[in-house]
């Protein structure tokens, strides 16, 4: 760490701060400046010892040199992670994945009729939320357990392996029963209960980024899961909230190269949320593919202006299909190999 | 609602609006403006047939026009809710109420210590995690149960009643067996499950606004707990990620003149979070008090450069008695009895 | 407009609403809802008339239904705008054109350099500061009148057509007898004396969006130039303000869909200020390409690591010319003609 | 400054780093640590050193040590500056200021009777704009030239100093004619070619933080007009852009007491843009008070509902005695004597 002091630290307030560093089996290195005074540490630095020495007087700033992340940190571990859903292989250089299906699971028809475009069109694994958060309690909140059959019967019926997601650490073992992959909503990157208990179970998480939070802050929940024992962690992408208004949220494109270049474990985009708008879904989507995305989370619907909710960013089957078309131009035209199939 | 049309609307298309207005046994009214047509409604509208008339052809926006909370709203309940913690009385003009201690309960003795010096000063009541959430699965996350015990015994010594953080639904039952009031902590301002639990219990609430929501979204997350039966809630403002990097949050003012005048439920100010720098608590305190802030809740540690976490943003008993005497000073100049002490 | 009435709004202020929106010479209808009344209104509204009535008692909310930009609207003018900058034509389905070069024209040598690497890589356009706009007055701020100098002589040299930054009305002649398109850069979107004066001369105008501006507001200072007469102005994405810390700005793709279907301007996309870090450029101008940009900005220098600003986000030469290898891929892939030459 | 190498960095990087700062005359100390190596630096650094190593191999982060504002810093300059308003003081402990009058001069009519009306309720200057920048250019913008005349004649009337704003170099002589202080809007913080103009002129300039401005970018261009030879700039928070939807704008009262920490420079609050709901201005007000606001800009006008432009924001004249009633209570419940009246 470097601990900058105050332009007018005084030399005892300087001496402090050198042996509550030193309290800490740290080596301090003052380094007088121009303007003040700075100082230098060797070897390991606590965050325990950042935080005591922010208080000390005479303390402008004390600024971390390590990452706070490890097991997700390209820096520890070099190679690509690879992550099976099924039959599907996620990262690592294998062909894009397709996951899509609908924002709920609000009936057994829609499901398996989406189920089976989603197969047609080249998709390679089916998404739809048996439980839903929403910010109103008055909204519809999904299907629950009646949901997760149905997404059993879909993926019997098609042979798409089942991204769905999970809300609270009691409800983890039954979703984990029937689902290829456990999601963790934007709302809960944060959620650290929910965090540990995806981790203590060994199916694949598809963790996304809070609504506010940094790639950094990403990185930091990933790790939680991480820790607890469970490698398998895809990370995705799906808009951050900003100022815009005719947007419902930013796709930050930007975090994908990013993300990809800090960290091992595959990096997925989710341009239905990162828009909210489907006619902007699909050129979206494509700008994610030319940036190195190693797959897309798409919202797909039969007939979004009727479904329960959020049906303005979900494609119909046709919109699919035509973005399932130009997928493979770019992945190719970006030296990747094109979308690979369930089957 | 207002459902506003493109420029370029056809007939048909408008028509279409209309008729799927009707499906939901909703009244339309047609408004045909100089630029575009616009279409009006009479009568009670849901939510879903707003999101089913956004996604047809030629609809550019629809404008809701019912706000999304109920139960929190002051124009549903205008009198101001007054909540019980122990003998204190919070909210409809009772005395402004200081909630003090610190952050985490680390050990025994600072907990001990800190109640005893909150009390003297004329704090209302003691505030301490001892379940803490961190960004990091490395840092110190609480003593769990052990430090509830420890937050009983220090209600047993000094009178003040307890304000505890619950992190998980599990863990609802075991908190409100010993705390006065279960805190909800800013990242889990949108964990539903969470906010279901406390709404099915009686303790009060006292639920932080996350990071970077809304007024609108802080009334939301209220109303979920207020759906569930609980009606004690109080609403607290602790800052709100923005650009400025001198500040750890902005502490949004404006935010306390606001939820006032839009709901019942008493609102306090956190200003250890709010800034997160130990020497601007005390202006940023006391403007909240000017700004009309229900009570207070200020993180204060015997040796906060010792603290095993934020003690950076933490006062000293010294300041802390320091701003106990100015807050009475103005929260008398804005009409306001003095704060309350626990005893 | 829809003016949405306070839920306890009486009959008289109702009526006060309604008389003040008829003296303005608009229909207002009244809209009784089960909450509260809202009314619309016949014909076109000003926004006079939205302000004065945004006051009046019981009102909770006014709604403008217009939008506030016309000249720069697709609703208004259909057809794509083409641009020329010497004998590039950018927009319309024109080729992508790339305009690159140093961030300052900090030496002859560097400029000249860079302009021929700019051409033979296959370059469109040069881009150089001879006045630049930096948040420290202690930083270096370009060498003024001495660089247009350099800019036309590179321009003599490699026949690539110019384009530079302008920051006050009062440079504005100076630098367009000498530049083939004026730059208004992110700092002054908004400063409106000198949108009037490029606005009132004829060369093409190439307006980067503000750090936090939204598209909205993009636009409407597009309409500022166009309104005082010049029609050739092309819009540049070049990232926003967000949390995010390891880039310096956000570059925000969504941008891109969303400006080709809300106005008939040309729309490029500059990654390096975008991103901020060269490592970044290349995926995200990837990306840009695939959502549809018209153009590219990208910042080159024969040296980053000894150039006098920015150097982080430039790119080497070698690196460039990769960028240029796998543009016209990715330009095919979504069915775009390839880049386009100077010459 | 500290330069934070890769955790992969090389030998010979970490030699090159260290060669590479050499060549600024400054001497580079590296500090190996567990995961990384680190390079602090003793003596004088430069931002261009800083940049310079930014960009070279091996190279994570660079960390400035030194505050970029010099003239701007009370480590500089420790005692407070006070700035004269005509016979009115401002800073240093003199009475509160308060700066009041309409967002616009749209009329003599309501300027002279808002100026009474100012004066007899204690206001110390008048403001108002005679030049107004707006982001449509449909919107109405200001009487210009008329507009000064029309103020010079209420100060006549009044005795109240003038505090007017200016938007470009080309009116800066004008306007410093007539007004007592020159006001740069939000929008033009960073306008560099106007903060350079009033920074050659001697009227004091009240600088006005930009809307997604951070504290030490606003300090940055303060110190473009102390670095020209005018030493006398008043700052003022006006609120930041956030994600509420409630309030135009988030006032940031952090920025407060963090200003009057940072800078010897008066700090004074307008809570009329910082709201933007004239129902807030009065609580918001009082808060700034209570944080340590030198002064306040206040927005009135005789009728808002009948304003040209902002009336929402404006307090009538009853509003503004109610706040000028109860400012005196709280300036002095924070220890400071009351607003001061100009005559």
């Amino acid at each position: 760490m470097l601990v900058v002091m105050k332009r007018d630290a005084t030399k005892a307030q300087i001496d402090a701060v050198v042996e509550r560093i030193k309290e800490f089996g740290i080596t301090p290195v003052p380094l007088p400046g121009a303007e003040r005074t700075a100082i230098g540490t060797f070897g390991t630095t606590s965050r325990a010892a950042a935080d005591a020495v922010e208080s000390l007087p005479g303390v402008a700033e004390v600024v971390p040199v390590s990452r706070p992340f490890k097991l997700a940190s390209r820096e520890v571990i070099a190679a690509d992670t690879v992550i099976h859903l099924g039959a599907i292989a996620l990262g690592g250089g294998h062909p894009l994945a397709v996951i899509a299906g609908p924002f709920a699971v609000e009936s057994r028809d829609v499901v398996l009729e989406t189920a089976r475009a989603v197969r047609d069109a080249g998709g390679s694994a089916l998404r739809g939320g048996a439980f839903k958060p929403r910010s109103s309690p008055y909204s519809f909140r999904g299907m629950g357990e009646e949901g997760l059959a149905v997404l059993a019967e879909a993926r019997a019926a098609t042979g798409l392996p089942i991204v769905t997601e999970v809300l609270t650490p009691g409800d983890v073992e039954a979703v984990a029963r029937v689902a290829d992959c456990l999601q963790i909503g934007a709302r809960n990157m944060q959620n650290y209960s929910l965090l540990d208990a995806v981790g203590e179970q060994t199916r694949p998480v598809l963790l996304k980024r809070g609504m506010s939070a940094t790639v950094e802050e990403l990185l930091l929940s990933a790790e939680y899961v991480l820790a607890r024992g469970n490698r398998n962690v895809i990370l995705c992408e799906r808009g951050i909230r900003t100022f815009e208004r005719y947007t419902r949220n930013t796709f930050d494109v930007n975090a994908i190269p990013l993300l990809k270049r800090l960290t091992h474990l595959p990096v997925i985009a989710d341009p239905s949320h990162g828009t909210g708008k489907w006619y902007l879904v699909a050129p979206v989507a494509l700008a994610a593919v030319a940036a190195g995305a190693d797959g897309l989370l798409i919202e797909v619907h039969p007939s979004p202006d009727h479904a329960l909710s959020d049906g303005f960013q979900s494609l119909t089957f046709d919109n699919f299909r035509a973005l399932m078309a130009a997928v493979p131009q770019v992945a190719r035209a970006v030296g990747r190999t094109e979308p690979v199939a369930a089957r």
